[in-house]
């Protein structure tokens, strides 16, 4: 029994008021996703969306994925005209991924009143769009829009757009609760219906909800529990509205609520790390209380049961926080427990288990500045440079100590807006003054430091700050915030790139630790010139 | 068919990291579940918590309850003490409200492990209790902690703690999914094989869900479909870890999508200024995007669907956002149209419809100025002040006009890091230099332009900057990166906040564009002082 875990992060949940990828961002979340085990990426819509058209045509040579196929989506050929003469259907081909996804209309209200055509069209563009992505050698799905609301309105024709997608050789045709508002039982019920009027068994089918109901996660559980095996969700539930299914809730229900191994083996313990860098590098704060991956899912308030707690914890949580990468709390505090540092230091190569004066100093010190605002979870360098530091023998040169800098912006009479950076140094002895201008104040000073440093440390000239991100954190009315930065440098040379992170009530002075983290952490691993 | 429509907010939902209610605070939140219907209040745990006992006190002059019963938490008899000596039981009855809710171990594990008495001398402290509280005339809940865990593991012991609380008079038995890892088809399960163990109809039971699974929505939704009368929840679903059932997701799948008629006629309109308004109390954020009640939940990103929502809304929305208090709102956004952009403005009072050439002028602006980065979506007051520059006789007058501003950053020697704006202006024909310090670039520009203005604009002191948020668009590879800002701004005399954007690749720009929007549509809806 397979099932196939799709994801539509980048292209349904990007649909959430504010997030806005970069094709960087969007590289980065299939790679988390691809390593959380999911079979399915939707990447998004090429042609609709300039963006998605280049994540595809990136994701060739730049994504080497170990679980998941990529997906394109787009919709089935436009009314009155011929599939092969359609430009979307076109861009999607040009994708060149192993599948597609078609939305197509299967309420025959929508087909009418919005999509102003007539159900017999509607049914050839769903067959002659299959058909022609099959002839092509691509696995289809078909996604129906509105669906259970279609069903209920008027069966034989949601049924015949289905029979019309298998026929053309749909691999699934999923379920779509456009609107979000299905319950389980409404669910199991149109399954059974469905299955029965169609003569197919439930395998065909594919489930894709909406949470306007708050019942996203449980609708999409009782279909695969009525049999379908294709189910459709969003990294932390992000979607339109109220969101979509939060694919975290729904695979740690289907695993270890039922026990089936929806995941490859090893990936079930990745999803509190992925769920957090996804939510980093969407910009929006993990939310404390999700489900499996919240900071506080697993946390007790102490008092009535402390110590029963302690001593059983498996009366009090519903399951072994650990098998998701998660910890269990008692007290409440902000923080990652020593099990999950020492987790991810062995994923960067460093062993702390050997070491565990080194390990708790370093669960310390996070504990220490995640309390102050910090986090490490997207900034895998900043957190490497910390565990390093406290590692006996392995510990990163500082290439340079600063004496002081100083930014400048203004916006002058004839409307120029110019920004300038001074920085002071002492550079392996030697004392070292710069300036230079930049089209913002942190870009400024990146400049200035790269000119004071090019002569001692050629080679970064090859580093590029290839994002950067700002989180002002919670403040009491705009005064005392403290402002959180991620700086993603890119090496032109080649190699990953690597993030790190500053915090500090000035915005500037944050971007200086991200950025003096970020030279240091990649001249360490950079070969002299 | 009655419902018992049962909150905990006061007690399991304050259980929630962070809340902390005053006894005001208490009350407050107590006249608004009332308003929205609610039959039960659980008040607190008087005896155990000091502010429970002195909340219950003053609620039985200051509470005038129209819908809703007070109710009062405590647990069983201490084991091995007398009923009649257990002072937590005297605070019970102290709390002199109509109705007592009892909590009791029902998992024989709980009672052995954490309790550390016999099973039988647990089934004791049940009956005694409960037939105490009975005997002194009230109506008496019992909640079963750990149930399902519980009933799992020795169905016969939890069948019995049950059958021992209603037979000794208890008129409801809560059956409590503790640590939240229930999924609907098991509570469905559950409860059938349960009543006919017990040979008692499902009315007698009731509900109580934690959030663990993601699905306590579903869950409690399951139990009323299995015959469950009384159910448990609590305001936006607060409680500990992922929290508890949201009673207005709840009841908003109950009445409406089920159609069963929980609260009182005239209640479910209340729904939204119930829940934000003890959001407000209880110091959390409203969530944007909780079902039924998010400012996002009928949110809709136009662009693909504008034309055919604004004609058919009934087909894109799950149900009437007017019945539970809310509003469709329109997204204005990368793919907006002209008729999304007429919707939005309608919202805002503004009719774009009868002013066929502004409202091309409009259209065209927001796609220029989207294409650039910007984005109105969550900036209402800059989109109105941008529509109002177009429509005849609605422009917004411009408090100052700028010569120019300097902000310096500097990092010193001594480490220590600070800011200051100098801003020059002219303001009502006068020219004004103000210089301050802030702890941020941008909290000293705006302190700056707060004194070069408050001589003429005094009202502005009441204005506050409630949040600020950055984020930095795709540039080619951080050079030419363009950042937009968002600032919420707040007015201490009451109103609504308001939100302004700013982009420019200079963040010190960006957030001056934000402040001077933010500014210039505070004033002209602020009464001049």
């Amino acid at each position: 029994m397979t099932f196939q875990v799709y994801d539509t992060t980048l292209r349904d949940g990007a649909q959430r008021e504010g997030i806005s990828y970069s094709v960087v961002d969007k590289l980065a979340v299939a790679r988390l996703l691809d390593e959380f085990g999911v079979g399915f990426i939707e990447g998004g819509w090429p042609g609709a969306m300039p963006k998605d058209t280049e994540f595809f045509r990136r994701a060739r040579t730049e994504l080497d994925l170990r679980h998941a196929l990529l997906v394109a989506f787009g919709a089935t050929r436009k009314a009155g005209l011929a599939v092969a003469d359609d430009p979307q259907v076109r861009a999607l081909l040009d994708a060149e991924t192993p599948a597609v996804c078609l939305v197509a209309k299967s309420d025959i209200r929508h087909v009418e009143r919005a999509l102003r055509t007539t159900g017999a069209e509607n049914l050839a563009m769903v067959t002659d769009t299959v058909a022609h992505f099959v002839a092509e050698g691509r696995r289809v799905f078909l996604d129906c829009e509105h669906f259970f609301d279609g069903y209920r309105y008027d069966p034989a024709y949601t049924t015949a757009v289905t029979s019309a997608a298998l026929d053309a050789g749909a691999e699934i045709v999923v379920m779509c609760d456009t609107n979000g508002g299905m319950l389980p039982s409404q669910v199991t019920t149109a399954i059974g219906a469905l299955t029965e009027r169609l003569g197919v068994a439930p395998d065909r089918l594919g489930i894709h909800c909406q949470n306007d109901t708050s019942c996203a996660v449980a609708n999409t559980v009782a279909a695969v529990e009525a049999g379908v095996r294709h189910f459709q969700g969003t990294a932390n539930g992000y979607g339109e509205r109220p969101g979509n299914a939060d694919l975290f809730a729904v695979v740690g229900n289907l695993q270890l609520k039922l026990g089936l191994p929806v995941l490859p083996d090893g990936c079930l313990e990745q999803m509190v790390r992925v769920s957090h860098a996804i939510a980093e590098i969407a910009n929006i704060a993990p939310e404390t209380h999700q489900a499996y991956v919240g900071a506080a899912a697993f946390a007790h308030k102490a008092g009535l049961h402390a110590s029963a707690i302690k001593v059983d914890p498996v009366l009090y949580n519903h399951i072994d926080p650990s098998v998701v990468g998660n910890d269990m709390r008692i007290l409440v505090t902000e923080m990652a427990g020593r099990a999950s540092i020492e987790l991810k230091s062995r994923e960067l190569g460093l062993d702390l288990a050997d070491h565990p004066d080194a390990a708790s100093r370093v669960t310390k010190r996070v504990k220490d500045l995640e309390a102050g605002g910090w986090s490490f979870e997207a900034a895998d360098a900043s957190f490497e440079l910390l565990v390093r530091s406290e590692l006996p023998g392995a510990g990163t040169p500082r290439p340079f100590a600063l004496e002081s800098y100083r930014v400048l912006v203004e916006h002058r009479e004839d409307g120029a807006v110019v920004s300038e950076a001074t920085v002071k140094l002492r550079v392996r002895g030697e004392r070292i003054i710069a300036t230079a201008e930049g089209n913002g104040p942190v870009n400024a000073l990146d400049e200035a430091l790269r000119v004071a440093l090019s002569r001692h440390y050629p080679e970064l000239r090859g580093f590029e700050l290839a994002d950067y991100k700002v989180r002002i954190l919670e403040g009491s009315h705009g005064t005392g915030a403290i402002t959180r930065v991620l700086v993603e440098t890119a090496d032109a040379n080649g190699g990953r790139d690597w993030t790190t992170v500053g915090v500090h009530e000035n915005v500037v002075e944050a971007s200086w630790h991200a950025l003096v983290d970020a030279l240091t952490y990649g001249l360490a691993r950079t070969p002299k010139v």
